[in-house]
């Protein structure tokens, strides 16, 4: 009986020649699997799957985990305001992780004893899908033909052709990669240090001219509702759904574009542009909820964590116990982040524009920033700043007398 | 003979009642003083003297501050890419810091016994002035009129007035603090939480509409240079007059202004707006620039230490020596930390559009990002992968085990 | 009608003269409240309301807050592993911050509209029962006679025998704070930075010399369980029992005697002796445990956290919404946190000799550290290292290159 | 002409094997260099060179790097009081970075195409001797016979025997590493988790009984003196010596034992015990010296980046610049770090008694905690508390007016 294994497949050259080597060369029995984690229309999920049957596959899966990912993972992203090195979403890296869990998943469930990715050996999605698979299947073997091979493009297309597999492979000027949580778009100037993306290379394209004011609607920290007036008033039980709109609202806006260069898990710099209007607005909206809501240790040790934890989150770690030990810690935090905020959205630029909370900590229901005074004297504050003197001014005396 | 106090004295209504009230009521020897940070004009300085002497100070002072404030402060900003809350580049903080510590410094050298400053009893100022004068000048008194009589603008000027000083004292409808590194805008919106300013509070308004493309020159951290379509190529012995030029080529554009809501020291919420082009568009380049040359570590522990210096500088704990030992951190990471770096401009925005070093990690003198493969395999990253998910492994068998 | 306070009363020479100062020179209605949270004997209790309300109380409250005390606080000590500048157990601290919220609590409760506590101007103490007093009750006056009045010993006793009450007021020549988490020792030697507490100063003094082998077990991060040659085997449905029989086994050694120097809230160094057997040996031994289940990085990250939380606690920040955040964090990292710890006991010092536990890392069930390695090979590390090396390794030659 | 390899030479099985096969299974030139960083006499790197010659190296090499180790490493863990997970100095891991450094630097000075390492595929060494290697001479080919071979000890023998070196390899009961900062101590004990090692395995034996009092003399950081009843007073220009000293001194009492369970490099836990009476003796007198000269805030981020240091070294980092960096603000930190430090020696313990600096804080010359209090009022710390509690206060009431 030939060896069962599991591939995580996207319908591209590469896995479509992992899936011809792997059962042909192989003699293994393929099972592919698309993890959509809010990437692909319906329409595209359908070509994938006919295409993984045409090539040979014994079975295919599309395993749906859009709410999953939110739910265990985007949603504490936006608890923590997570920008890698103060700029990037994690677009990619947070998906990726997400494909290669469900897939080791699915391996465990039909009993594989080997799995199968096509990351080449140069970024960082292998180490995200070798780490994923090993701690979650330990026991199954792990394939990477593309890694091992290390062969050109040329060389899959023609041997693809030799097992009778004869398509155009388009190879186009900018590698995309489209998710719910953003756009990662690589090319030419991203493989160097000083250029940047030309505005033709962006996936959305710059449609809308006139300023829009919007009002994001954050309960609990979760984007819950948006209102403007170009939208009307939309509340969602799923934030997923409301990334969604923020995006096509924003997208045309052309806002949330940049490029990060940041340390690959592999210790070499990459480079990648991304396009990820709702991440940013949502993350910057949320943030801004937060200087009013939180106290200001609240504040300091949320980012400490968040930062750390998109850290792991993009090298791959997500599964150390100390993740969900932050999430608790997040989702801890959040009980008084509701609340409105306005936005701005103008062409390659948003502005948060203010906020409303019933848990803002300038709230004049309990004083006004003069009224508040009467809470204290002036002769409080002189109290307080001497005694916030005392160990320097102690310091700097005795280093005088030392001198 | 009459106590000497010296009288932090910046020409505004309530440190000319101040000046009135200590010598006369008081009967003091007033010396006035007026440290420049950089925000003031010849003109505007000339004027304040007059003004000091003509409401009967002993005598007045102006410290020429601004390079010892870039050197001992906003340089350590610019190393640290330190934004309050990833929002505020502690503009006003910052320099009433320094002028705080001049101050106090003079009083001690001119043997004052006593020091005042004009600030209210509602804001973070007081607690800068007081702390700074407390650990420089412990045995001198502090005298703070305005705070302890809590006398309304009105009861000001009717004393003033009493005393035979009778001007318009102008009240501007938005508060304005223009300093090297920003200038603070408050006014009726910043006092609540929802509204933003309308494009008239602003003090540089809106008068360039076409995008223009400027190039930084960093060395060791400091910007040395600038060249741009409409600047020409500019060097900068003193980083203070590139700072100065850059505010003037990117102000017009209307960039870098935003309301930041933060902690102030004495524990309140406090809402301020600030237009800073040329501190945002530094610290973004200087950002970039560090991520191409510096390792995952240095960018790690840097964020860290930097984070912590702006919040105890905003605090008014700038002379605590852990301030020194964090400059000298700073330092020490800036060795490699030069190159230009490349920046669009354009009305309301900025987009750093990549950057060029000789330290450049990215550099493909070293190898390409594909070269760079060859010093290492696919089989090595599989290893690498393996050895990085051995914890957690061994966790999730373990944890298995005992459910 | 006269004002109702409501007095934290120790039954000491500063709490019996603020009931006669209160009652009968401000004439107020006093109502005295004893919080124990774990230091009083029933007798001791006892004594003390005898005491209260022979000095004139209108009523007096015992308080029992032990478990709460536990529950709310101590537990997240443990979890952990608190040592204030890795020193000291904060006996002292966390117990006056319960004592100071419980009775704010009851004087909210009974409606009284001020708050008083004995503490002088000179230590943490008032700043904890000012904290807590403003933001659980802050409607109500605080009144602190003996700060306020700087009376001298000799004054106090003075009036007191004024008022009629003439007993001996012993003065001990150290100062002893007897709690459930330890007990501090103040004297001659702790105002001196050189000088070390005489044998004779310990409250509990060394009668045991020889050697016990003692196993503690702990049940997800709360001790539960002793057991030891001399004491059987017992187990706890209450830590705190844990706690105070660990406290009688241990004692008698003399270990977990030190004296910690250390920043008091006031900005000052203050130093105090402490003897916490049970404490020092609980998180000796409780860390030991974590170093066998836990990551690496939930290590490090509680650390972190724990240490942050030592501080508020012991600076009065005890309320802050932040350090509920941390305990559900600390919380969550307890899962696996079970097992047992065998420790030996000798005069003045302890040692843990080793753990068991089903969650142990190291187990051999899943292989002893050399099967383990049938999990990976020489070749993997060898991956390992060089993907490891990268970045060092490029920033190296960039380096030298620009020499 | 055969390939010059640099060997890392220590005299035992595994390195002698790998002589005679790197010369004569595989016909190389092998240089063997042995790198003193201070846990050898004389007489044993006379007889290591002389094993070497007899193996059939081309040349021997003795690197005397004990100076460089302490001044290079050593020196920082003191500033920074590390102790790894609070429990380990580090004795092993830090000798073994610098050995690996060494050994490469040398490589590069003779010109060596190869560099070999005797380390097994189960430990932290090959990872420290891999990295160091890769990039201090990134073109020169890393060999490791026994990680790759995987020989069996029987084997190694059987192999050296064949080539006519028949000795005794003599296999000791506990495998003992001696350094200058500390001995490790491995055995059948340190394999599993719930045993501590006998009396008997700890390389130095009890045999001072009577305590004895010593003073250990800080100059900035440094252990630059030592006094005491049975060693008179003595001054050391080179902290190396004090360091020996010491440990000739305490060493006899069996103080500095532990056994450190912690997270190897290469994700597994592992077991070390170790006798390392200096170091413990020097850090936590070192350390309560700090806690006497600096401030709050200086402690704290000490630990911070001290800790870190200690993990990056530990794992091999110890070329990251960003050690570089924590090493300049470790040396900024300790100008005020010197005076005296009075401890107890007794049998298994040691107790830091008390200090003397003319950095105290404490010091009464500037006032003792009464008369320091003239500094401020019990009315200025009544406003220090109301001001420091006005965050938590707002946060309160709002939190109670929205439930």
């Amino acid at each position: 009986m030939s060896q069962k294994v599991v591939l995580a497949f996207s319908g591209g050259l590469d896995t479509s020649f992992c899936v011809k080597y792997l059962s042909e060369d192989k003699g293994m029995e393929v099972h592919s699997v698309l993890v959509d984690t809010g990437g692909f229309s319906d329409e595209e999920l359908k070509a994938i799957e006919d295409r993984a049957y045409s090539l040979g596959v014994k079975s295919h899966a599309t395993i749906a985990k859009t709410d999953d990912y939110y739910q265990q993972c985007l949603k504490y992203l936006v608890y923590g305001n997570v920008l890698k090195n103060n700029t990037y979403p994690l677009c990619v890296s947070a998906e990726r992780i997400f494909q290669a869990l469900a897939a080791a998943e699915y391996a465990r469930k039909i009993g594989a004893s080997a799995i199968a990715h096509g990351s080449t050996g140069a970024g960082n999605d292998q180490v995200r899908f070798d780490m994923a698979f090993r701690i979650i299947i330990p026991e199954a073997e792990i394939i990477t033909p593309i890694r091992d091979l290390r062969l050109s493009r040329e060389a899959e297309i023609e041997y693809l052709k030799s097992k009778g597999v004869d398509q155009e492979w388009h190879k186009a000027a900018y590698s995309i990669n489209k998710g719910l949580w953003g756009t990662s778009v690589g090319g030419r100037e991203t493989l160097t240090s000083d250029q940047f993306l030309p505005e033709s290379a962006w996936p959305t394209q710059v449609t809308k001219t006139e300023p829009e004011t919007i009002t994001l609607t954050f309960d609990q920290g979760e984007l819950k509702g948006i209102a403007g007036s170009t939208v009307g008033e939309q509340s969602f039980e799923n934030p997923v759904d409301a990334i969604r709109k923020l995006t096509e609202i924003a997208g045309p806006f052309g806002v949330g574009r940049d490029i990060h260069v940041g340390d690959t898990i592999i210790g070499i710099k990459g480079r990648v542009g991304f396009e990820a209007p709702a991440p940013l607005i949502i993350l910057k909206a949320h943030h801004t909820l937060e200087k009013h809501v939180l106290t200001k240790w609240q504040l300091y040790w949320k980012d400490q964590l968040a930062n750390w934890y998109g850290t792991m989150l993009h090298e791959g770690q997500f599964i150390d116990p100390v993740m969900r030990n932050i999430e608790t810690f997040l989702t801890d935090t959040q009980t008084h982040v509701s609340g409105k905020v306005h936005v701005l959205l103008a062409p390659y630029r948003f502005q948060v524009l203010g906020i409303e909370s019933p848990y803002d900590l300038m709230s004049s229901a309990f004083g006004s920033y003069g009224e508040m005074n009467n809470a204290w004297t002036g002769d409080d504050v002189r109290g307080f700043s001497k005694v916030m003197s005392n160990q320097v001014m102690i310091y700097e005396k005795i280093a005088e007398h030392n001198r």
